[in-house]
């Protein structure tokens, strides 16, 4: 794997969740997005798919806001649910365009079960916890994305039909948009746990959350492929 | 199907959630209920399953005194919180104890995504909409086991194995929980909406969320068969 | 009083507040705001309090954002959040930095009893209710501020020190916020309620919430012309 | 003062709060309560509010069953949320009726911005942060009650009119009422923080938590005496 950066507590969970983070991001679903091999049938269950996911992911970057500090803090969290509303929901739209979904049938489509599955534990680890839960159980979204592009744009496959989805991911947006929720991360954990997040008694929980929202995404990408 | 009772609001819900209703409550899991042919495995994947589907149950309801409008509401709610923590959760204990698992097995099961994604809609139910959306989210695993522990108990197999589950719920005790929570609901949408709840703009989104919910306890149905 | 607009559901809340809507949009305050007699300490007491009230204003706004049930409705919110974060924030800081009180002195202000009874409570309705409830607990803040503006403004007093607030709020750009704000809650109602929201169950309780946050908003200006 | 003991966390930020905890827990209506001076008006309008004040208690107890961690910690909280509606609100009703005020007055009575504030700001607490953070919130009611109860227990006056209030806070009930959420309190501390609290990045929000509520609590008490 690739040098990654975006701060220091998302390298710290990435590592404690082992093949649960290799199994996300290696997904076969991610490999044949990499090489223009993923089924047409299979990157459209996706796209509808994740339109309903982005609704859902930015009222859990709203909650957030809700749950901030500062209004640095604030205005972080925000963005990301301005970025999410006013860029990617349109950016999304015109994609699925591309690939034949009007905007009727994502208005429309049934949430699959992974789908809700992800969305609503990673609200409700704003429910039950802290702004710092709450980052932790959206994190692996942000950064697996993030590291995905930029591995897949870092090797292009010729006449790769996804080729758009991986310059999205892997270009300088996004990845500022990785390094600024680094930071929101970074200064989190240190205000609601200190440096030391590991020796912390939160730790295992913290891990535990990020791991199982590894397995949720990664059974989205099983949806994708599968259906279901 | 049998004739149900239960106040005024749930069986609109369950006649409008049509074979979402019947999948979940006629599901090959609970036909091998009422027969004994379960295999053992699979009830106690569901056992098992089902501790920590009580936790977050619990929580869901704990979420319904803190949208109560009443004491009186308050006192419904909390009373279902207190039966679910006191009394559920250790006959739970019990049973699962009678089918060989032990409890800290219960306690460090890992929550099937099927688990998951039940009880963290219903949660987020509550998170986005008032006491009534939650309830009808809570409705379908609340008046679903009556309805299926009432049938099954009233056509009982010879030397059933899972005759105990089934007088738990076609009891009186559990039926008459079932009434309580029937008049609450009424009661709350009686002062959210009004009586004539299929009228109302709000009846669209109820009947997806109540359906959506069914559609949920069916997949836990089939994770308990097919695990996963 | 004029006539106002701002939609539907706004001037029948308002109508049903009766003297709770004109103690609030004619308090001595907004008097001594409107004719220059404000003591400049009153105006410095609000200010510094309403820095720590648009922080909290903003979460709650952020708060409709995750109870929100379309992009449409996600997004009406959010841009309120990014107003007043990224605007009304940043002109306040400039405008206390004319009154001589540094943005050092806004981020240690301990907050008043008035100011976060007013935002907690409005926290609250959504944490209770649904969209309407929070709309409703937020509309006399942002209403009564549109409609003290508007007057104010078409009724200029000589060098009035504080012709610059009744400008922002008397604004185009204020006013045009009120409209869709305006329009938003006439939506959510349609959705939540029907049409004829005066007919429905839930008139009376949402008529209480608007009249209780009219009141801590008439309680806010008290703080600040008596401090405390 | 007399020593405390209710566990480790609770002495902390009593300490901590310095004066702000004296001016809540010997306040002029706390010692009118202890030498039975304080003027039966004050004593109706205090315990009017006080009903009121237990229905948004227990919904806040409530939350902390929603954001417990554990099966053990969600019974405590639940304990709570059952000893304030099927107790502590009906033992209010009889000392209500014994003081002259009936139950009908108890449901319709407005609730003051006092009153208001310091549940709202609690329900807070637990929006924005973790179940620490809302049971520090929550602390002060909780603690004060029980150190004011056994203090002036300790020392009856002669035919004191408030003596059966006294006893109630300062009998065995209600001390070990304290113990059990000092246990609560100290494990979630443990569990969250870890056992050097003061030495945490949390401890100034925590600290600062407590003291606001110490001060909403006095201002409870001076509603009490002055009525607004």
């Amino acid at each position: 794997m690739i040098e990654l950066g975006w701060g220091r507590v998302f390298p710290a969970l990435r590592e404690a969740a082992g093949d649960a983070w290799t199994a996300y991001v290696d997904h076969p679903f991610v490999r044949g997005l990499g090489d223009g091999t993923l089924p047409a049938q299979a990157f459209r269950r996706y796209l509808t798919q994740d339109y309903v996911f982005l609704v859902h992911f930015a009222r859990a970057w709203a909650m957030a806001v809700v749950k901030a500090d500062s209004p640095d803090e604030m205005r972080l969290a925000a963005s990301t649910v301005h970025a999410l509303l006013d860029e990617e929901m349109a950016l999304h739209v015109r994609t699925c365009a591309g690939w034949g979904i009007d905007e009727a049938a994502l208005h429309t489509t049934p949430e699959a079960p992974a789908n809700l599955a992800y969305t609503r534990f990673v609200i409700d680890a704003g429910v039950s916890g802290d702004l710092l839960d709450l980052l932790v159980a959206l994190a692996p979204c942000v950064f697996g994305y993030g590291e995905i592009g930029r591995r897949l744009a870092a090797a292009p496959a010729a006449a790769n039909p996804y080729q758009e989805w991986i310059e999205t991911y892997g270009g300088d947006e996004y990845q500022q948009a990785c390094e600024r929720v680094g930071r929101l991360l970074d200064s989190v954990a240190s205000r609601r746990v200190g440096v030391e997040l590991s020796a912390s008694p939160r730790w295992s929980s913290l891990r535990r959350t990020f791991t199982t929202a590894c397995e949720l995404e990664a059974a989205f990408w099983s949806m994708g492929l599968q259906g279901g």
